[in-house]
Formats: structure tokens, sequence, C-alpha cells
């Protein structure tokens, strides 16, 4: 049995999320379709991360076994053929037989864009979040720097989660400017439900002075959801990257998204 | 009368270029619209430059003449309000009453994206031409090289056109890669019909061996639009910066384009 990886980019406006679901259509489920019409059965698929209705992917993991003998690049071309525009495999490889999209996962990194202009961005309607008031960079990276750490992030995890362990590890944390768009950037051992979310916008409710630096150790030692911000909108979210102990599972940073 | 000049950006998809027409929705007819509703007059505007359908604008300028006296942020946030998301004032300020945005301007430059990679990207359809084969750099540069200093540009000119004097004089013309997003620049005091979008074309023929650098030089001699290369496609072109000699008339460069 084959064991195939895909690395894919999509833009979520259109989709409710990755995982599957009855009622909505699916980054998976449009997979799957175009996987059935190419490999002729439809698969199971196993992704690295649920995402969020209309967050968006630079580099997605997922993997699926097949039976199919169809070489790799005719994969990636066949499936790149039959899949509709906001969807694109950029990479699939074959791993070992007990490799796991979701459960072998070391880390993960996203990245927040924001367009931080009283003037809108045509080029970046729904692709990052329009935040007006003028961001306090020193400030901002204040607030990255309080997150950095292993800590209980029940204050940054939706009260929608019934996740029990909630003590995860921010490796990386920080901001930067280039000209009116501004770019947090986290990584971490892993992420609860809402968790960069959350940061982001405890994030502005610090730069707008309704919550200061010097509080966010007590919010996180709180582990209570109402002390911290509210969650940042999903259009601005983008999976960046996800970490496997797998040989040059990479490809160059950033070209993605652009 | 005040004489106002609006820079703008706007996502070129849906329009059929800036200047209007009887039977085609275009950026200018879409600007006078919401003109209109604030000022309560429809005003003639002065473009910079007529684009194509499909051509994207990081930094567009035009003028217009009214006797109202509303204050410019109130002109600016006012027709943001009203204006669809794919087009967004950027800047307002007023200008000597004698400022024309077509005939004052010194010299512009275009961006034409290209995204250079066998798997296309969700992030740049439509913002950037998908062009597969691996662009050679070093044979793209010759090109770009091959095309500064002031020549007749009559082979680099769609048969369509009726401009009478051909000759124009570019005065920079590069290409630079991030990852697999390709940047061809240049930039000149006037540009004709189709112009860039043919060096483009021309860029491609050369990489693909169908044109060698050499033919360059005699290509533009011959003033045969028959010899150069074919249209690039308008998605990936971008009208990003328009010279005057106005004071203070350019925003940080790069960050209407991410």
């Amino acid at each position: 049995m084959r064991n195939i990886l895909l690395t894919i980019s999509y833009l979520g406006t259109r989709y409710h999320g990755f995982q599957v679901q009855k009622n909505a259509v699916t980054v998976a489920q449009t997979l799957q379709d175009a996987m059935e019409i190419l490999l002729g059965r439809r698969e199971d698929i196993k992704g690295c991360s649920r995402t969020d209705a209309g967050v968006h992917a630079g580099f997605y993991c997922l993997n699926f076994k097949t039976e199919n003998p169809m070489p790799l690049p005719r994969i990636q071309r066949g499936l790149n053929g039959l899949l509709p525009w906001d969807i694109s495999v950029r990479g699939c490889r074959e791993v070992p037989e007990d490799f796991h999209a979701r459960y072998d996962v070391l880390g993960k990194r996203y990245r927040y864009l924001i367009w931080n202009s009283p003037a809108r961005s045509p080029f970046w309607e729904g692709r990052a979040y329009s935040y007006y008031p003028p961001l306090d960079l020193e400030k901002a990276r204040a607030v990255c720097r309080a997150y950095v750490g292993s800590h209980d992030f029940s204050a940054f995890c939706s009260v929608k989660s019934d996740v029990e362990d909630r003590v995860r590890t921010v490796t990386h944390c920080g901001i930067e400017r280039e000209g009116d768009l501004v770019t947090f950037t986290v990584e971490g051992d892993g992420f609860l439900y809402h968790m960069v979310r959350i940061m982001v916008g405890t994030m502005f409710w610090v730069n707008e002075g309704r919550l200061s630096v010097e509080e966010i150790p007590a919010i996180i030692a709180s582990r209570d959801r109402g002390r911290a911000g509210k969650t940042a909108p999903a259009c601005g979210l983008y999976l960046d990257r996800v970490f496997y102990d797998l040989e040059g599972l990479r490809w160059e940073e950033g070209k993605d998204l652009g």
C-alpha cells in the first residue's frame, strides 16, 4: 500500500475549513472529489490540522493511502487539472507507511496578515484583515514576547473546545511591517482552537489601550478566556508551515504568499 | 475652482480598463458614480493613462475640478465608503489649477508579475500570469538590457494603435525572482499601446528559444510588430507608479502590491 503525502496551498475564502462536514463545502471534500476522478476510488485523507472557515494555507500537508500505481508527477498534475483555482497541489511524495500527517506534526507556523492603513487595499481584500488604528510595533513586539514559552493557553482557547491538555509551547512570536502590510508570525508545537486569532485580537486590545502589555502574563495565568481580547477575523490567518521529521519537506519560504 | 488629484489602487479583473466606454463597466465610470453621489455632480475626470481590460494599478493618478468645498479627508473617506472593494482611494490632495493628470506625466513604471512554477498559485490567480517553463533569469536580464534606451518601439506596439510618434525612452528595465514569483519592471517616459505586454511576450519567446537575445536590436530596428513575440496576458500587468513634478507625491514603494 502506498502512503502519499500532498502539500497544498489554498485560499480559504470559499471553504468551510479543511475538515469534511455534512452541509458545507470544505477543502478535504473538494480534494476527495478530484482524487476520486483521478484515482478511481474515494480515498480517506488525513489532514495536518483542522482550519477554520475562511482561513488560508500556504503550506498544508495531508496523506492518503492508495493501491493505485500512478506516478507521483501524474498525480500532482492530474489533481491540479481537476481542482478549482483556489486549491493547488504544490508537492507530492511517497512517505513511510506509518506516516500520519496529523499525529506526526512536530510544530507549525502561522502568519496573520494585517492591512494597517486608513485606506483599504484592493489587493488584500479577504486576504489580510483591515485594521485601521496605527499599530504601535514596539508595543506589539512586547505582546509577542509575552506569548513565548510553555503555558496553559486556556485563556487563548475558544470556549467551544473540549481539548483537555491546554499546555502549548510557543517557540517564536514576532511582528514585521512592510509598508502598510503587517505580518504577525507565531511558531510552536501546537495550537488550540482559535489560539492564534485570540493572540492577535489581544494584541489589538493592547494597541488600543484596552489592556496593557504587563497584564498578559496574568491573563495567561488566569486561564480565563473572558480576560483575553476578541478573536481576530479568519481572513487574515494563514497556516504557513508544518514541521515533520522528514527529509526535504520544504520549499523556499514565503514564495507561496508572495 | 479646486483641482483635486486622487491616487487610487485597483484590481482590474472586473473592469474593461480605466477609460469610460459605452457598453462596458470601467474604473472611471465606477469612480464617477461614487463622486456623483458624494459631491452632488457628475464631474469630468482626467486619468493618467488608459489601461487595458484586466490590467491592475497599484498607483493610478487622476484629477477633477469641483466647486464643492468638502475637506479632502472627507472626500477620500466618502469615496472609499461608496466604491466597491476592488477600487481604493489611497491619496487625495489639491493641485495647481493647470495640473493635468495625463499631460503632466513625466514618466511611468510598470510591473509585470509572473508566477513561474509547474503548480499554479491560489494566491496569484488573476494577479500574476502563470508561466510554466522555467525562466532563465540571465537570458531575461539580457533581453531587459536590450530594451533600455530611446528607440522607435513600433515593433512593440499593437497594430491597432494610431499614434504617430513611436519613439519612447526606456530608462530602466529589470527582472527579479522571489521564490516562484518573478517581477519584470520597466520605467520610461511613456509607453505605446500593449508595449509592456509585448516586451514581456518577447522575453518569453527568447526564454523558449524561439528568438535569441541578439535579435532584439534588429527586431526594434525593423519596426515590424510581426517580428516581436506575442502580447502577454493583461492579468500580470500593474501600473506601479506615475511620476510628476509635484512635491511629496509618493507612498512607500511596494506596499500596494504587497
